[in-house]
Order: C-alpha cells, then structure tokens, then sequence
C-alpha cells in the first residue's frame, strides 16, 4: 500500500469540483463527483430512525441493485424533517445532475449536511448544479475542493488518495470525508465518499464497507449523537482492470485492509476535528468474552462523561474508566484487570489484577499533558478486542453547544 | 396518603442516628439505622459488573432470606475495588453492629461511599460504630442526623416520611437517600434506605421495590455512569400489625403507590442536587409501541449531550430531541411526531405531526429560563408512555469534574 498525495479524482475515471453556488453565505456549498464509466457503489447508512430524504433515496438504489455515474451532494441544508416535499427537491437534485451529464436520475446519489427542518430553495440548488458541472475535472487541486464543499464547521480537510496491488494491476483508491464531532447547528453529520478503479462486484464491495463501518465509524463518538444524514459510499468502476476475485482470495483481504485504512483516518480525523475537543483519546480492550463484548467496553469508556472530563482535567481517574466498564453490561472478571495510560510521553500501569497500583503523579501528568490519549484495558491473556475513538468534554464543548442561539 | 415531618424513624420501631466518626474531615461520615424486631427487607443493587464489599455482601444476605435488625453506612470511603481485605473489613463493620447490639452479624446490612480502591482503617469504624450505638434515636432529629450521615457532596438532605391506611391500620413510611449526580471524587453513588412498619411478606416488598426502581432511579440520569456502591434497600417490621395481603389486593397497589412517591421524590432530588446541573428535565414519551420503547427513548432524550447543552443554553432546539430519539434503537413513525417543551410559564408546540412549527422565540425563551423544564413526546394516539429525568450539562458540571486533581 503506498500513500500518494489526492483525493477522490486520483483513481481512473474519477472527476471532481467542489463550489459556492449560494446555499451559504460564503463558504464552498455544493460538491460534485463523476465516474466516466458506470461504477458499483455500497453504501451505509445511518441507523437513526429519523432519516434525510438523500438517505432514504440512496438506500433505495442499494436495494435496487443498478450502478451508478455521480454524487452531488449540498451543504448548509439537511433536507431532513421536510416531509414529502423534500423527498421532491432531493430528486429533482440528482436529475438536475443526471440531465447535465446525460445519465438515467436512478444512476445519481445524492447527500446533504447542515440545518435541519428548512426547505431547499431549488432555484439555487439547480442553478448550482448547472453552473458547477463545467468544472468538473481529475486534477487533484478539484479533488481538494470537493472536499471542501462537502465540509460545514470542519477545521481541516479530510482526504487521501493510495495505491495497491490486485491480481498484477495497480488500483487506486481516493476519499472524502467530512465531520466535526461537536455540533453546529443541529448535529454532527459524517458524510465519507471513496473512489476506487478496482473491478470488484457490489456483493463484495458492501460486505468490505460493512466490515470497515463496523470497525470505524460505529467505534468513535464525540457526543453520543446520531444524525439523520449520516452515510459512508464507495464507487468501483472497475478501470484498473484487474480480475475477478472472490471473498476467500488475498486480492480481498488487501482491498479491505485499504479500505479499512482509509476509513479509520476519516474516523481519527473526526475525533481530532472535534469543535472544542482538546484531547484524542484512543481505548483498546483486550481479552473480552466476545466481540461484541470488546466492543461495547471500548465504547462505553469514550462515550463515559467522566472519562471525558477527566481527560480533559488530564487526571489519571483509572476509576472513572473501571465505572465505565462496569456500567456496559459485560462480565468480565475484575480481579485481572490492568489498566494502563498511554501517550508520546511514556506508559504508566494503573490497575494490575484489580488491585489499584501507585502510580508516580508527576510521570502521568506529563503523559497526559500530550493531546493523543491512549488507555489499554487488559481482562484475560485470550479473549477479543476491540478499539474505540473519542475526545474529551470540554468548557468549549458546553459553550459552542449550549450557546448556539447566542451566536446566530 | 399524607405526608408529615420525619424521616427513617417516623414508622415504629426504628432507630437511627448519624455521627462524625474521623472517616471524613468535619462532615458526619457514619450512619446506624436498627429496628427494634425483626424486619423483612428487599434490595435493589447496582448491575455494575465492578461492585463494591457492601453490595455483594447484602446480595448474599437477600438471597439466604433471612429477615434484619440493621444497617451500618459509612461515607468518605465506598470500599470498592479493595479486594479479599475488602470483603473482610466490611464484615468485620456488620459484625460490630451487631455485637453492639446483640443481634446476629447476618442480621446486619452494610453500605458505603466515597474514594474507591483504598481500605478502611477498622479502628475508625469499630471505635465509630461503638461510640455511635448509644445515639440511636427514635427522635426526627436523628433520622435528620442519619441522613445527613449518609450524603457526600450532596447539597440538601433528602429524607421522607408518610403514612397510609392498610387493612383499617395506620402504616408509616420512612425514608433517607443520597445522591447527587456530578461526582466526586469518583462517582455518585445512590443509597437510599426505607424504613416502614408494614406488615408483608419478603416476596412482595421485593417485588413493589423492583417496580420502583424501575419507574425512578432507573429513568434518572446526571452523567450516565453507573456506581460500584447503589442500593435502595426497605426493611419492613411489621409493627403496624396490618393483615397480611396478597399482590391482587387494593391493599398492595395503595402501598406500592406509597413507595414509588418515596422512590420518585428521591429520584428527582438527586437530580435536583446534581453539582453544576442549572435546570431539571423531565421527558415523558406517549404513545411508544412498547414500555421498552417508551423508557427507551425517553432516556435517550434525557442523557444526551446535545439535548443537555440545549437546555444549559435555554435553546429550543427540537431537532436535537428528534435526532436522540432517532438513535434510541425505537421504531416510531416520524409524520405523527409532536414535541412540546412547557415550564411553569407556559407552553410551546415545536413539532406537529413530524413538521417543525414556527414558534415564539421571545415566549420560548421565557419558557426555558425557568429551572424546570418539561419536555412532552407524542408519537401516537395510543401506546405505551414513560418518564425520565435528568439536568443539563454545564460549564460548572465540566469544571467540577475536569478539575478534580487540580481542586484535591
């Protein structure tokens, strides 16, 4: 696996443009991206029951099994809680889009991200779209404001571009994302897009981004919310002409350890991109009855308030973490626990077979001084693990959440 | 039902008294409750798989089904994570009890709170226990004494006392609890101790107490961190000499009623007294497909971030309740959605039949500054309903528990 410098137009047949069309006062508002040939797309979608018109859309076209030519997706503008006539104006997006390009609507996917409750205006929206479709184009400099456009209070870019090895041929693959934790106004929306030449079919493609989902997106929380417009969508459109494979080869295995790759930055990238989150904080379980088990006491340490705010105090609370871990409805057998605390700074043991350990204060207050926090629980030698991301609880979570009014 | 000044020793038969044994500082740190007969007694514990001394010892007793004369609680220590020296120590505090008083040392409860991972020094609790035995009072000031004996960082004392007709006879309801919310230094800790003089049997005191817990503390949720120390434990002497009933009597539901007033009064004083919390929500769902749902979603309102900081920021922010309902895991179709947030102001409609409602900013404002707020689901014309309280989250809640080491 190499690491280039991109984004979604480096793999073949891939372009690109990101725009202000007037959705937002100023910043970059509508994203566009084209496969020249018909691509498979897998998609996942947010499990909340309150679903935006592009999530219903597009999970319709998953069930629908066609292949698809582009994503136009807005930002500024949820489309979610509008009713019928949302579900109308998000259509008329993506056949805005298809008209432009010369392919069927049903071969469109769209998305949005932004204030909830509100109807588009399609004038702009169309316009939009028209107005931005010349600028389509493979340069990795369109890529970069394809991802801009897809942002709202994100402070970075999240994108990445990398190259494998499948069967003798090269494949590329290229990404999106966007999402930044805290909230502004309504909830953090996690929007990703990945590109990729690969010949792969949607079978295995959704199974590789199930997989990849699992293991990332579902693994971090900044605050426990979920939106009603969250999606992860991957496009193969098979350019780089490599031969079939199938689920028990290596040629699949090395696809979705890329995949994974990619995925687990945009989830990493979330975390850090947290509005008011001051610390990264990476727990790893290990030796869990199960995996579903690993899982649920990864997360419920990150999701924990008083974890949150005691890595913000940059306190070695080794009690918090334990409550957390008792409160996730496991079993596990507390006289093995260890517990250590991680960072660039060094490693202290905080709990060894359940037994508090004294622990020197100067040392683990400067190991919790950095801004990428690492927690080990450790619960049998065998067993299952897991890892979960999260961030801490900040004053500046408290005030960009709970003054929103106040600013706006 | 009414209500009167008391507290645990209001039924007859109960003594109590609450002293500062040099557990703490200043602050009384033991409390003894005894009956003067044996009592039937139902617990309820934490199912938090980290449990501390006290826990499982009263998990045993309940088991073996034997009756009780008493219970020691001592605070400033929960004797958590302490291991087999653990164990050991907090029988030996059973066993001092009940030596002091001549009962056997099975007949004796235990409870505790404060730091976890630290052992007792026995010679503070057995001298305390020793020295606090002749202070036991039937008098309201030491029920007053006792319940302050108990608290932590609790703000106000939450006692209760009541009485109800059973059968042609009086029956006195007692009760302490503590509590409260934000955490220090660990966790909150609930206890609460019931005292009645009831005549029923183990089966169905345990049975009323289970339905309580269930509608009260466990709908109530501060930071969503479980306890290593919760129990809400009733011990009923019978001396009220009432006949005895059966579950399908009036006799029954008039009691359990009696005891989820009690339950539910301390449920929202703990809320009420949660360190940084500025407002009190209370979220009712109507019209779930199920009690799980409707206690489900409920919850999810109440113990959201986004939700939380609303409130803090007096922000009638509608789609954060939809997008923590969205989450729940619940099935409900969003076109009948109704949201109403009401104070003791007035009331607002947000959301009609899953539309948002344009609204009266400066009404909606005079609404959320008060300190308790209501916030009222619709989903249904039918269906099933709960509650759930909880505050919001605060600058104060971050500051208290961020700044631990920095305050200690």
């Amino acid at each position: 696996m190499k690491i280039v410098e991109g984004g979604v137009t480096f793999p073949e047949g891939f372009r690109a443009c990101g725009r202000h069309v007037g959705l937002r006062k100023v910043k970059k508002d509508m994203s566009l991206l084209v496969s020249e040939v018909e691509a498979e797309f897998a998609g996942s979608f947010t499990q909340s029951v309150v679903r935006a018109a592009p999530i219903e859309r597009n999970e319709r076209l998953k069930k629908n099994g066609g292949k698809v030519r582009g994503v136009v997706c807005i930002s500024g503008n949820a489309n979610a809680c509008t009713g019928q006539q949302g579900t109308l104006d998000n259509d008329e997006m993506a056949e805005t889009l298809a008209n432009c390009i010369g392919v069927k609507p049903d071969e469109i996917l769209t998305a949005s991200t932004g204030v909830i409750g509100v109807w588009l205006n399609m004038d702009v929206v169309n316009n939009g779209i028209k107005n931005s479709v010349p600028f389509l184009s493979a340069d990795k400099e369109d890529a970069h404001e394809a991802a801009t456009g897809i942002t709202t209070t994100d402070t970075f870019i999240k994108e990445i571009a990398l190259l494998i090895e499948i069967g003798g041929k090269t494949v590329k693959i290229g990404g999106m994302s966007k999402g930044s934790g805290m909230i502004h106004p309504n909830m953090a929306t996690v929007l990703t897009f990945v590109t990729t030449d690969i010949n792969i079919n949607k079978r295995l493609l959704q199974k590789a981004l199930n997989e990849c989902v699992n293991e990332t997106y579902n693994m971090i929380s900044v605050d426990g919310a979920t939106s009603t417009n969250d999606m992860a969508i991957v496009m193969a459109n098979g350019l780089a002409g490599n031969a079939d494979f199938d689920e028990e080869s290596e040629d699949y295995q090395t696809f979705k350890e890329a995949l994974m790759f990619v995925n687990e930055k945009f989830a990493k990238d979330i975390i850090h991109d947290g509005e008011g989150a001051m610390k990264f904080m990476e727990v790893s379980v290990f030796g869990a009855n199960s995996k579903a088990d690993a899982r649920a006491l990864a997360k419920s340490v990150v999701t924990n308030n008083l974890v949150k705010t005691a890595m913000f105090g940059e306190d070695a609370n080794w009690g918090r973490v334990l409550a957390a871990m008792g409160g996730a409805g496991c079993d596990f057998n507390i006289d093995n626990v260890r517990i250590v605390f991680r960072s660039s700074k060094g490693s202290i043991v905080l709990m060894e077979k359940g037994i508090p350990i004294k622990f020197d204060e100067n040392k683990a207050a400067e190991i919790l001084r950095k801004r990428d926090i690492y927690i080990d629980i450790h619960l049998a030698k065998d067993g299952f693990m897991a890892t979960a991301w999260g961030c801490d609880l900040s004053h500046e979570y408290v005030r960009i959440n709970g003054e929103y009014r106040a600013r706006t």
